[in-house]
């Protein structure tokens, strides 16, 4: 589970709480800040929690800054982790703050909830659908931003993507990264979700199948669509692979609820997402003009099976706009539009 | 304060939790487990919480140790972290591991609580004493103990103090470390504490000032008695006033507690302390031979003042001897002797 649920002494209570730390994969301190704070909020998302009774954030400053690095650098980072903790509608109250050789930043997430606060992930049945919060890609293109710098690296990648697209998708990543898992872990509950977890280090595959093998039914998960942040793709064809994101390998930070959902359910949830007014507005500083709701995909089906999961053949790459470049697009379009249909293969 | 308190939506209760994390600095792999367990309950035990919902792991292994190294070195260290955490009644579900150039060790303790399980340490009166658990000198011992096989630093220290005094020192320390402050938690409550704190990072003084903040009433925290281990204080002088032990500026790990005592309780709780159960059978694997009871010491008293806190010029140092030597002694005294009185002075 991406959370520990601890029965209290009181009344029926229960203590759920999570934690993750590690190192800046951005480089931008205030919005990796905003990234650990959702990171780690994301493992209560997971489990149809919407509210977090306190968060305490890990730090630790790297020996090898001097006190003007560490004074610009470490206020930026806490003040990312508060305003999305902020934004979550919880506190920071509590941590620790130590020196390392490198920067760590992380956190703890708390809350005592009622037992029907969650949704334990053990319930999928055959003929619920995966939804998928979030696109994939945020390695490749962290990674990418990165190459930038390094011909040998880029010349690898440079023939199917532009430096600028790689700005873009990188800022698109960020963004992905520092939105809430919180309008989804709401609609787990409207939509009678009955199993979910957050898409992290262990890739798309990895955690679809842990989530398979704690089911109590007999089910198989099987994924026919991967939404990838545009290019992504293509950056790891180019590269031989890279990460395996094709094959759902690829590590994801803060990455998107996966979440097993009544078939007749899954489209609402979808146009749900699509019409909240939940999500990027903090992070990107901008008045509401990107915070017109989440996309969330159809990616697969849960079968009859193993307590496994795969991805077919083949499956079908829903590359992901970046929102930057497609505003005029996204203010044109229907929010209630369907989201697309699962090809059976 | 030592934890944060965080009202719930339920029932009166607050989540009182706490974390902190650090370095290893003892090499035995399982005591570094215990005394890190040890030094994050200890944050609960300060506001006399006795009792523990939850504890999360966290841990960092070094890159630099190979794959044999980490085998035998972490799971001797969680071992430790466990078996603690066991000792007292709670346990450890949830937790993270990361790579890092340095070893990392910590946790975090959650307790959700009602208003009277907790007491908040800001009711110091004129008139109370001051009464600390665990000896002073932690650092100090470590450090000496470091210093065996560094000739340089050796050679300064080494007219005060043989090399088997060194060791026993070490092991003392080890021992107070390890060994929880449960106990006091619990008689701070039988004993009507005013408030209380534990002795790590700052030193004796420096806690004494934070927690002399703290307090609704106009006082001040005089200290009249520092309890050192045995020898800590000679090794101190003759290397020029080592980390300023006698000037309480010393750090401390997994210290004892610092506690606010009206006058005519104080030494009924150190001798409760004294005949208490609990203690170091377990972190020193013996069948209770070194389980009868922890040392307390009523160390000063509290005044009229402005919220501040000192140590009184020539203290009295109080050679606390280390337990390996003096079973026999220990075994023959009066386990409900009074403790010290307080100088004035």
């Amino acid at each position: 589970m991406d959370s520990c649920v601890i029965p209290l002494r009181h009344g029926g209570l229960s203590l759920v709480q999570t934690t993750d730390f590690f190192y800046p994969l951005v480089e931008d301190p205030y919005m990796m800040g905003r990234i650990a704070c959702a990171n780690v909020l994301s493992d209560l998302y997971a489990m149809g929690i919407t509210e977090c009774d306190n968060m305490l954030m890990l730090l630790s400053v790297s020996q090898k800054m001097n006190e003007k690095e560490r004074d610009q650098v470490m206020p930026l980072m806490m003040k990312g982790f508060r305003d999305t903790a902020e934004e979550a509608g919880t506190s920071v109250t509590g941590g620790q703050t130590v020196v390392n050789p490198w920067i760590i930043i992380g956190g703890v997430a708390s809350v005592v909830c009622q037992p029907n606060d969650f949704i334990m992930p053990d319930s999928a049945v055959p003929g619920d659908v995966l939804v998928l919060t979030k696109p994939l890609g945020t390695q490749v293109a962290v990674n990418a931003h990165q190459w930038l710098d390094i011909p040998e690296k880029w010349n690898k990648i440079k023939l199917v993507i532009s430096r600028e697209e790689v700005e873009q998708a990188y800022q698109e990543a960020m963004l992905n990264m520092a939105t809430l898992n919180r309008t989804a872990a709401a609609l787990m509950h409207k939509f009678n979700a009955h199993a979910a977890t957050d898409i992290t280090g262990f890739g798309i595959i990895g955690h679809a199948r842990n989530l398979a093998q704690q089911q109590k039914n007999d089910v198989a998960f099987v994924i026919h669509n991967l939404p990838i942040i545009s290019k992504m793709a293509a950056i790891s064809k180019a590269g031989g692979n890279l990460f395996g994101l094709l094959q759902g390998t690829s590590s994801e930070t803060s990455g998107g609820l996966l979440i097993c959902l009544p078939r007749e359910q899954a489209a609402r949830f979808c146009a749900e997402m699509k019409s909240s007014r939940v999500g990027l507005s903090g992070a990107v500083g901008q008045d509401g003009g990107a915070g017109d709701g989440q996309q969330a995909w159809i990616i697969g089906i849960v079968e009859k099976g193993n307590r496994c999961a795969r991805i077919i053949d083949k499956p079908r790459i829903i590359e992901v706009p970046y929102r930057g470049s497609v505003v005029s697009v996204q203010e044109g379009s229907n929010n209630n539009a369907s989201p697309p249909e699962v090809q059976l293969t």
